[in-house]
């Protein structure tokens, strides 16, 4: 462990806009969704560590579309996360993920300023990415989080729900048996605790996993889906499960298909 | 419960930067934090509920210095929450709050679309609204959430901890013996789970949490503590409890008199 040291880099985590995958006919400016900041340290940097190295140098591409970029893309260094950090779901502790997490940052021990991206979002939530920022850590480096969309907490401040106790459980199980075990053992937590529970799904089950919730769940549980933010068909819906199957007009114009984050509370 | 009308206005929940209550000598243009949507928002609405008229009036007058105000700052109308949804950590559902909550939506019943705002970053994150964004879904208004900071995510991004599976429980108890309860359970939750556990305490205590999570917690539980997030004196800091004890340069420059995000796990 070293102090922070004026001759290292800084690890910047730099949040991209949503539209990732959405093929939408005319992309929002990045700026839409990014403050000058979070914009202003994308052109700066030149040294990166990402999920996806084509859509990092897609997003690079259109922040040099509103300012130009401090060295052209066929010069920015762009390093893939290694793939056991890849993997949605892995946050293994010190495994030789880590090893290699170390020599990714390599660049901010000569003094190079190195950004932390996603496909999407913010890196490092509901994405790959903390075994870098542990190791930056480790290696006493400064890490400096930068402002953009964060679905999660979109979702959250427009779904009712408490937002003053709250978590983020990832998928929950593909199998109907085992995934209405985990949406009842959900449920009680939510209902005991006050706890709102948020999970996510990816975008061709969310049909059947709103089913799911509709069979599962107590009358009296409110339920929020919250799909497709910050992008032009974005919707969120909050209602009392009862609610939801009676009145189908909730359903109306709620983008399924498009990525959604469900919640359950009281 | 109607369907959502064309006639009535939106709820748009709509963040604010972090440097509220922080004193700053030159404080950032409202721009380095929210994007050009937040800020293009702001500027057109006329009717905002609130957690604090005043504090709303000088986001809008550092709104108006980048661009002018649909309507001047003294023509805005600017509603204050009821105190029981303004109270910190107050999430009763169903209570008279939501009688008073849907009179505060009057305005978008008419017509005009309606700014929710708090003092200081997301609303009903961490921060009252909920009862107002629960009140407009059973209106039929449409809500749509803005980007702009928000001090939780920053804070869980830049800690290195599991961001795929995390909560928010808010305040632990001042009591010193309820305290280290209440943080063995946390961290009990956290390793037996894999679940990142963050909470906030106000900034005159942050110092003595901290003493107690040293004390309490276990060598080898990774703990983060990130502070005044986007402001010049930011600091993040994640190591383990046993690295926090023997290297005292993990305190140095952490602003423990600003606000704080501490967050613990595996």
């Amino acid at each position: 462990m070293s102090a922070h040291s004026e001759k290292h880099g800084a690890l910047y985590v730099v949040p991209t806009p949503l539209d990732f995958g959405m093929d939408l006919e005319t992309p929002a400016s990045p700026g839409q969704w990014l403050p000058a900041e979070t914009l202003a340290t994308a052109c700066r940097l030149t040294h990166w560590i990402t999920e996806n190295a084509k859509s990092t140098r897609a997003f690079l591409k259109r922040v040099n579309g509103i300012a130009p970029l401090a060295v052209p893309l066929q010069e920015q260094h762009i390093t893939e996360l290694p793939r056991a950090a890849h993997k949605k779901g892995d946050h293994a502790p010190e495994t030789a993920g880590d090893a290699i997490a170390r020599a990714l940052l390599a660049p901010a021990l000569l003094g190079h300023d190195v950004g932390l991206v996603s496909e999407a979002g913010m890196p490092a939530i509901a994405d790959p990415g903390s075994s870098i920022v542990r190791a930056a850590h480790a290696l006493g480096l400064q890490v400096i989080p930068l402002t953009g969309p964060v679905s999660l907490m979109l979702a959250l401040s427009a779904s009712g729900l408490n937002g003053q106790n709250f978590a983020f459980v990832g998928y929950v199980p593909q199998e109907p048996g085992e995934r209405a075990r985990r949406l009842r053992e959900l449920e009680d937590l939510a209902l005991k605790t006050g706890q709102t529970q948020m999970f996510i799904e990816t975008p061709y089950r969310n049909t059947s996993l709103l089913q799911a919730l509709l069979q599962t769940l107590h009358p009296h549980t409110r339920l929020a889906v919250c799909g497709a933010l910050t992008l032009p068909q974005q919707a969120s819906r909050s209602a009392l499960v009862s609610e939801w199957k009676r009145d189908q007009r909730l359903k109306e114009r709620l983008p399924l298909d498009a990525p959604c984050v469900f919640l359950l509370g009281r």
